[in-house]
């Protein structure tokens, strides 16, 4: 009988292994288990990536890789969950994705498992006459019931958002054309960071906690600020005022939006921020803030949230609704 | 602001809630969680099924998404964990997938979650310019450190295997020529029993206190018999003699065979049989047959585990050692 193992199999041990953590059992089993903690329950969160749709065909393997995994870690980050591992299961298409391409793919995945201290617990890798497609189950842990949740906002929390909001569909855009106008007025610093924002999202991992601490609701912003606000808002059937002048920007953004006023709807509503939207209880405002600034993040207030019969208002500066053509990106 | 739900949402919200379990937060939040039950660890597996690769383009989408699910619960059982929820990432094509497919496979996918009593517990829908691709992950549990691995079979364990082999490569080859010769001689519940094996994997979720009771090493017989069973014993490092006219064959694959001598091979090692292969002490071997019989289960004994120096030996009737062209079936 052959012993040698399969080509899968050889892959998996060369490439995968050196990410993988306790439980996975090397990744030579079928299953992985965990021990979740005593008094923690088990947060689970599944997105999938694919080429053509989520990133470039062209995009750098580790790039592919990083943001497969940091869209999970996001969710994770939102609900108020410490990550402990990961699942990975990769559809290859039969060309183009030899070792040459593996190797880089597994490094970066590698370097996010170990600075998001999430390691790999197992997964599957299959062929696929179709376009490369990552799918990534990730599991984080939070004190029994603690799990921060999107339909518990209350009347009366200001209503906050981390980091910048809408540099990565501006970098899409610079990626897809170098040559755009409003994007002559930016730096080569500027084109940089808002294209490293759409490669390499940024789970605010390091809020975990602080969510957890402050948060009334929360959730992640990656499919568009004003849609994913307004999911979360409906989920908790309540309505708001956002002051649109108050949502963070960049300064890339900001000078990219005063050079064409028509981009201020796709910074809003174009997704891949990963940034994190949530309620906090009046009281807690200014500690939630001062506590994401000692994690390094810069969070802001933007609204607050009203009655459900206010229904859910987006202001301009004049006081007037800012209306959208079309509030909230689907991928579908 | 519009206050309408993407498509997405709708999409979810109509089709996969009624499946949902506790949990998922009605699958309206970006995680689900769950508290694992104390003293048990959660059992973890992750399987995609690519259309084209795992499954054919025109099979039923109630089918489609029976074996997703299945595929991932034989995965449990042979790790004798029993099921307690799954995760559920679906790439959906542009076209050819609306309600009328997705009505029915939200039907088969929920007819078997009650089933096996494995609820939704969340997920993602994502677009793809490339074909349908279900990624499922299913969590057991198991007491504690209980949970039966691949690596641990010893020398003069008994190798056993349930059901039967082979009948899903043979109705996968009846699929795609219904005018092979060797089809002939085998009745229409024949043809049925075997196309119905490829279509409809019978996990062993029954089995999974069964395994954990007695088996000292099992894994799912997924890749193919021969090549699946090699992977154990390599992992235990561990020799083994299997009598390869006791490998359970079905009366339609035993027919198929008798007239077809060339068979043989492909029954052995072509996959997708979502049967057991484990390794039973043998003080415990009597007590295991009979408790898989008392589950509704036929297990028998195919051989039995030597020292590693023996190496791996399929054995014909006469003695011989069988000698395969391709011992192991790899969907890469």
């Amino acid at each position: 009988m052959n012993h040698e193992m399969s080509a899968e199999h050889e892959l998996i041990a060369k490439l995968f292994q050196p990410i993988a953590g306790e439980g996975s059992l090397s990744l030579l089993d079928d299953a992985a288990f965990l021990t979740p903690p005593a008094g923690h329950d088990l947060v689970i969160t599944a997105d999938a990536v694919v080429s053509g749709v989520h990133f470039l065909p062209g995009d750098a393997p580790a790039d592919i890789a990083r943001k497969a995994l940091r869209v999970n870690l996001s969710d994770l980050a939102a609900k108020g969950a410490e990550p402990i591992g990961f699942l990975h299961v990769l559809a290859l298409p039969s060309n183009g994705f030899d070792e040459r391409w593996l190797i880089p793919y597994a490094r970066g995945l590698g370097e996010d498992a170990k600075s998001y201290r999430c390691p790999l617990l197992g997964g599957d890798i299959v062929s696929t006459p179709g376009p490369l497609t990552v799918s990534i189950t990730a599991f984080g842990t939070v004190p029994s019931g603690r799990m921060v949740r999107r339909a518990t906002a209350r009347v009366g929390d200001a209503i906050v958002c981390t980091g910048t909001i809408g540099d990565a569909v501006l970098g899409l855009k610079l990626l897809r054309d170098p040559e755009v106008i409003w994007g002559k007025i930016l730096n080569i610093l500027q084109h940089e960071h808002l294209i490293s924002r759409y490669h390499q999202p940024q789970p605010r991992s390091a809020l975990a906690g602080t969510v957890r601490t402050y948060c009334s609701a929360a959730m992640d912003v990656s499919d568009g600020f004003v849609g994913d606000l307004c999911k979360l808002l409906v989920a908790s059937e309540v309505g708001a005022v956002i002051d649109v002048a108050d949502v963070p920007l960049s300064s890339a953004a900001a000078e990219a939006v005063a050079a064409d006023g028509t981009l201020l709807e796709a910074v809003l509503t174009g997704g891949d921020d990963y940034e994190i939207v949530a309620t906090v209880p009046p009281d807690k405002l200014a500690a939630f803030l001062a506590a994401a600034g000692d994690h390094g993040v810069h969070a802001c207030r933007v609204g607050e949230v009203c009655a459900p019969e206010k229904k859910i208002l987006f202001r301009n500066r004049d006081g007037s609704p800012m209306v959208f053509a079309r509030p909230a990106y689907s991928h579908l």
